[in-house]
């Protein structure tokens, strides 16, 4: 295999001749030597160069400017310069590409997160996005390894879909009609029989139907792919293209789920704690510096390693929707009119509610459950007490609402009845009718933003920023 | 944790208390006892219930039939019977959903795939889908598991694009404009500024162009994601929707490519070899059954499981197109006129030509290097030659291209020069150009279509089989 800089900084250093591809972070003319310092991507470390002039003639490094790539040749020998134990003498140096430093966007000094983002196509250059993507796929990785372990079978969902599951929610159109021209048939509408499909079509906004049809046959099942929302917020926690984790499992009632959701959660939380240490520590200082500017009370209570570390460490706080309500309105926060938005059983809570009950009240992860069914999907399982649904949102701090699952409503008549009460197709969901119809089965299921969680892990305030390439009203652009 | 059939299978047998929950294969009633035989999708394995009529009235096991879904409480025991080694002697039963097995689709007798598929909202309970799905998964869990372990970071490259990596292929649009209505600028063009991106925008057909800007950053990478094609394809080879894997690595040439895609595609088929032992058995099964009405020289030369044993252990042959060219023209395939299709340098290769070099010729894999440039996309690097690139296809026995990729070309001059011969947007690319202008480097990668791969593994003909919901054209059921 090829080495990387990962790798030369873990061998034993031995002055043998090694090979070093990668981007250049810094550079540094001294006179009689240049240092150049550089990144490949591997790992957030970089590995110093140093040029002695009487090898390699200056001409030929003094093009060599931050974000070029380089090939270098040269010997691995210990280093006597602060922060690092090793460096390589080169013995050549073969330009891959330069960067001119009049053109180049990523200059050796502060640009804006706004800016970064503007070059989103070069960003996993940097220091901060290459700890980012670095910690996105770690995450994702242990997301995958969870469920497998655990007997969990990967489900591709489908992304275009005829369905809208949530009975919600606003939806990209997928056609292939021209919109130029767009067929209607003799009554003057959308003539959808010249579609691809032969009918209207969607992008998905939640596997979750079509998992609870696998988990039905396979027993515990997951999905993790894209979701969609054509939804005209511009905020720093909604995106148009974001990717879900919807496991479902037949045998499970809410508190499984729940302890499911928590396991998990730790699970992953911790996996990256273990192996992505050294890129949260880049972003731990990269938040405590942002932080800087802000007042006392915006700033987070703990650094982001000790809040990642407590969450995993410290069982959620389990309460009723109805039990939370009653802590609200006993709350100072409410005697003191602090709150924006109204508070009495029914309402949805609003994120202000959320972060009181995270932040202020419990300081630690919440799962609230039983909610009021008139406020939840229809597919929820329906308590005895026909005024509320087994619901369950896993809080988090800073994050608000992290996870939503539910168990699901098994009755084929309970479910039936529930969905002509709220005007959704019995027709054109006859398939997902039918599995309660043959051999159904208690089952519980709850979905988890990817890019939340990210958010969450990486401290990163923007979610736009915790993604590659953003998607958002106006924004397609890479 | 719950237990599931697959853990009662393993445990040591000790008349101890089970519980079992899944649903009826199969039930028989033997006049002072009933069989009933359960699945839950754990495993391909069934576990055998034996329902003494002394203990558990014949009246409360009357109605359950094939398709019902059970939780059988009971005493794990040693069983005499054939097939087995232990059965469970029910104590009680609850029963979660019956299925009436005059409404209930799969009966206990042979199905067409054409019929399971049209119930493709419960084929995951049968013994075929349930083999396919969980291979399935454990492909996709491989795929992650060679690339994390070797260093690669998987990107979620974007969905919705404005662009067309390939500058070519027909493409699903995405829009939020109401179709009933579209809005026009004065010109009478579709007024995109109103459309939710601003701009026209498609469903992805490639994740390459995005993955190369991560590459050119993090090192190495790989997407795995959905792509799409609005090509109007009734076949047993193409999806509309289906998943790629794409990985592109900095710093790999052409022949690392190669290496790379060998390693990696005998890793994953072996992978499932050692963790899917029992579902291959029931897929090899099937399909030697489905093969007997065909004339020998249709069938599969190998059994399923010695076709994949013998692809992990062989080198695979690897030569430039102009010699497969070369062996073509002198074959007596040719000599004898038997190709449909004209053999001659530049042709873009047919089916049956790819198919006589991999079964007939070599009969193993075979990588094919250096392509005429015309027939493939414009990032692909230029050869010396001015007529070729450095193309790569890997061809695997019955299902031809499996893998196509290349080293991309990486000057800025030479890449800029042939979009513009082909006519493809420089502006629109910008973003493209600049990871040539701004540290180039060399680099490759490929692509791998997700379900030829659970095809050639699952020996599945239809590549509507291998995924839970197909999308065709006039098909977006579910």
């Amino acid at each position: 295999m090829k080495q990387t800089i990962k790798d030369l900084l873990q061998i034993p250093i031995q002055n043998q001749e090694v090979s070093v591809k990668g981007w250049v972070r810094n550079e540094r003319d001294s006179g009689e030597v240049a240092f150049i310092v550089m990144n490949d991507g591997s790992t957030p470390k970089t590995l110093q160069i140093v040029v002695d002039f009487n090898k390699i003639p200056r001409e030929q490094v003094a093009p060599i400017k931050v974000g070029a790539c380089l090939h270098v040749k040269g010997k691995l020998v210990a280093s006597a310069g602060k922060g690092q134990d090793r460096e390589v003498l080169a013995e050549s140096i073969e330009i891959y590409g330069l960067a001119n430093p009049n053109e180049y966007p990523f200059q050796p000094k502060k640009h804006s997160l706004e800016f970064v983002r503007e070059n989103a196509h070069l960003r996993s250059r940097t220091a901060t996005f290459g700890a980012v993507f670095r910690i996105r796929h770690t995450l994702a990785y242990a997301i995958h390894k969870y469920f497998n372990d655990n007997g969990f079978y990967y489900v591709h969902s489908p992304i275009i879909t005829a369905s809208d599951a949530e009975g919600a929610g606003e939806m990209f159109q997928v056609t292939t009609l021209p919109l130029q021209n767009i067929p209607k048939n003799e009554q003057g509408e959308v003539d959808f029989k010249q579609d691809f499909f032969g009918r209207s079509t969607n992008l998905t906004v939640s596997g979750q139907l079509e998992a609870e049809l696998m988990a039905l046959g396979l027993g515990k099942v997951y999905t993790f792919g894209p979701t969609f929302r054509a939804e005209n917020s511009n905020t720093t926690r909604h995106l148009a293209e974001f990717w879900m984790i919807e496991p479902e499992m037949a045998f499970y009632e809410l508190q499984d789920n729940m302890d499911l959701a928590e396991d998990f959660v730790k699970y992953v939380i911790g996996y990256a704690l273990e192996h992505c240490a050294e890129d949260l520590d880049i972003l731990e200082k990269r938040l405590l510096d942002e932080e800087k500017s802000k007042k006392q009370e915006e700033r987070s209570p703990m650094p982001l390693l000790e809040k990642l570390k407590f969450v995993t460490q410290n069982p959620f706080e389990r309460l009723t929707y109805t039990e939370a309500i009653e802590i609200l309105l006993a709350s100072p926060y409410h005697k003191k009119k602090k709150f924006q938005f109204e508070v009495k059983w029914g309402i949805d809570l609003q994120s202000e509610h959320e972060r009181y009950l995270v932040e202020k009240h419990f300081q630690k992860p919440v799962i609230l459950t039983n909610y009021p069914k008139e406020i939840k999907a229809f597919y929820m399982k329906q308590n005895e007490d026909g005024k509320t649904v087994r619901a369950m949102d896993v809080l988090f701090p800073g994050i608000g609402e992290i996870i939503g699952g539910s168990q699901r409503e098994e009755n084929y008549e309970k479910l039936k009845n529930r969905m002509e009460e709220l005007g959704i197709s019995t027709q054109e969901l006859w398939w997902y009718l039918d599995t309660r119809k043959f051999g159904t089965a208690p089952h519980s299921g709850f979905g988890l933003g990817f890019e939340r969680l990210v958010q969450f892990v990486t401290g990163m305030g923007n979610i736009r920023d915790v993604i590659p390439f953003p998607r958002y009203p106006k924004g397609a652009e890479f």
